[in-house]
């Protein structure tokens, strides 16, 4: 029976259905502390691979040691391929060479070669010995593709047929196969030089007669993707043209492997943790990761941030005079940067957004700029209004609120254009937008903002 | 043949090797211009359905209108299904009223309901009445259930077996069955009350003796999804346990659907992008709304911002005599305020993504805390040193030097703090913590950043 497995922990009428049950957590603690390691596993057994993962990472590093310690040989495979980087190195350095040895050999090929890509000399050699001979030979092989290349994440079985075959021959085929793979989606349709023709699922099959060909009932979408294609382009493909599978072709065009949705969904996965994070101006990394280490990552976006924020401060000391006879000014100021840092930051991310899904390109790059602009204009003149009339009342001056309000619409307009111009003009030159569009935009809103507010107070006012 | 169908999109040496291709944009609008209708379908014919939707989507509301018109019959209904929300009506209400009939009725049941959800009371109707009774019936059926839950997302076919079945019985059955699913990836095994007890894979069947039962060779990961659970609920338990498909039951556990990989991709890619936008307070939206929409969907959080930069601002105001005094404060001020609001933004970006993995929880959230804190620690001790100096060098004030040192630190520790903990109340009092968090954390940094180093510059200069 399989059901209670992990179906008891689902709970329907809870938020987190499948949150890492907290009281299970603390039970496991307590085992681990009383060294139970009866207890220990019993409590383990019912939770999947990706939660023993989780929990590792949850917990802190001398909880870990002693978890896995206990644990023992019940250690499996599956659960490294879940563990984050940050701690899969750790964790690996835990394992008796035994435990290690046996784990690794339960997994399949693709999940070695994830395991490995990421580890260094020592433990690679020392996981590659404990493979038996023929999957070595295919962690190896792998691993000659480029990294984050469609080589690396294709598995090699592949069930195929030639495309002059019918269904009967293909059913026939299959059954009488020993080493099909467990799970797969499609059967492809390979000419006499093995170049993919097609695909067909295993729906049709079975719901087809046996005089049937195979060619009449290919799959209408299909696509073929090159062993050395980026990952990212792959996982694309996937989610744009909603594949299940498709066949890797070598440079001549002869089938190699098959990538399927599950391993696209990862990427896809990745790439966009990726993606927000750099946006955030965090570059990779995780809850797990130490002190030292999360202060080193974070350290670089904030110098680049104490640059720019430096540069804003040269352009306020130009008007030092100008804010020593008003301070109302210095009051004022940060308003106006503050808004246009923000709409930037609007207009950023719909454009590095819309350059990840590949909706801005040539043909409606000039209308997006113009609607960003357009959108700053109105939203400034909105915002001018409002901070118009409260800089007159705070401030008794209509002068100061004219010069606010005309500060708000010239930094929102600007905004409205950096925020599309500059990830778009990354993305030429080969930079990601997502990494390194904040820290220009809000210098360009930050340096327009107080020019234009403390300029035109300098020239209005007095 | 199919290989040319779609494959000759795919330039392998071409970054963008599935980027819509401008020249063919340009070909077809220049067709659409010369309404030269047998060219315009000829230029159509290679690009997928969800390659069309992108094209609608760039081009221009004109274009769009006369491109509809001239396409004519040509247009299918799975375009219709991939198009964004934000023009979906639009084209709806361009389409001859037959085209659309027919359109619909080539696509699937879950597809309908997808399109149906989004839609005005009249075009539903309409669409409803072109539909054949039995699918109508269906989708109404699917719409019964509520919004983004399980029940909108499963499909209803499910190929399934009783329990006690062995592999022969499994395949004679779905030889002789008529009308079986054209994808489907698992045998649903149901006991005699249509409770499902587990999952077995087509490849496995296809790989077994006749005479083995299905109970033995189950697949190991079976998770069992309610039909009222949140979609994404749904999306994370297929991320997390790696599942291709899933069994959906009612409120008495009876097997009514099954959600498929493909399925929860879409809702997976969907619940990022709109965390990546909420964070930057930027709400639904695609490229192809119009100005005065993006206008408004962008003025709240703008104006959210503009209250807390009024805040800010009325911090700088009780400060003004000591300003007044040294206006190289106001010079300063806004760097120690920006370096707050980075690390601020930093430290909530990562807790929000946590959340939403679920990798922040009950069992590390002190941990989480401390780290975040002693991150802002130890950058906020880099920066001080770096700031002091440059104050000491800049101003010659050895005093404004410490005093923007002693601000930084503070500043970066609370940003630290605010950014952790600010999300994770978000999320406990049930509000969405990619929403908020940002307006409430820079509100923080903004106001003790400016009162730190004002009040400290008050206490000590003077």
């Amino acid at each position: 029976m399989v059901t209670d497995n992990d179906a008891d922990m689902v709970d329907p009428g809870s938020e987190d259905a499948y949150e890492l049950d907290r009281k299970r957590v603390a039970q496991i603690l307590d085992a681990v502390e009383a060294n139970d390691q009866a207890l220990l596993t019993e409590l383990m057994e019912p939770l999947h691979a990706a939660d023993i993962a989780d929990l590792l990472e949850q917990i802190n590093a001398p909880d870990r040691a002693a978890l896995i310690q206990l644990y023992g040989r019940e250690f499996d495979g599956e659960i490294l391929s879940e563990l984050d980087e940050s701690i899969r190195e750790e964790v690996i350095g835990l394992l008796n060479p035994q435990v290690l040895a046996e784990a690794v050999r339960d997994l399949e090929s693709d999940d070695v070669v994830d395991l490995l890509e990421d580890l260094e000399e020592p433990q690679q050699e020392a996981i590659l010995q404990s493979l038996e001979d023929a999957d070595r030979v295919a962690v190896q092989q792998s691993l000659s593709y480029p990294e984050n290349s469609a080589g690396r994440l294709m598995q090699r079985e592949v069930v195929m047929a030639p495309e002059h075959w019918t269904v009967g021959q293909a059913i026939d085929f299959m059954r009488e196969s020993d080493n099909l793979p467990d799970q797969f989606y499609h059967v492809v349709l390979v000419d006499p030089r093995l170049h993919p023709v097609g695909n067909v699922t295993l729906g049709r099959i079975m719901g087809a007669k046996r005089d049937v060909r195979l060619t009449d009932i290919v799959e209408e979408t299909f696509q073929i993707i090159p062993v050395d294609q980026d990952e990212e382009d792959v996982a694309y493909a996937f989610n744009q043209y909603h594949l299940i599978s498709a066949p890797v072709v070598d440079d001549e065009g002869r089938l190699v492997g098959v990538i399927t949705i599950d391993d696209a969904m990862i990427v896809l996965d990745e790439e966009h943790e990726e993606d927000i994070l750099r946006l955030a101006g965090v570059s990779d990394g995780s809850l797990a990761d130490r002190v030292i280490a999360t202060t080193k990552q974070r350290f670089p976006w904030l110098a680049v941030n104490l640059g720019t924020a430096v540069l804003a401060s040269l352009v306020i000391a130009q008007f030092e005079a100008t804010i020593a006879q008003f301070v109302a000014l210095a009051v004022l100021m940060p308003i106006v940067a503050s808004m246009g840092g923000n709409a930037g930051t609007q207009s950023l991310t719909v454009a590095v957004r819309a350059l990840a899904t590949r909706d801005l390109t040539g043909s409606n790059v000039w209308r997006v700029i113009r609607r960003e602009v357009l959108v700053g204009l109105l939203n400034g003149l909105a915002f001018a209004i409002i901070m118009g009339v409260v800089g007159i009342i705070w401030f008794g001056s209509a002068q100061l609120g004219g010069v606010i309000a005309v500060a708000m619409v010239i930094n929102l307009v600007v905004a409205g254009l950096a925020g599309t111009v500059v990830p778009i003009i990354l993305e030429k030159v080969g930079v990601d937008p997502a990494l390194a569009s904040g820290a220009f935009v809000t210098t360009v809103t930050d340096i327009v903002g107080f020019f234009a507010f403390l300029g035109l107070a300098g020239a209005v006012l007095f």
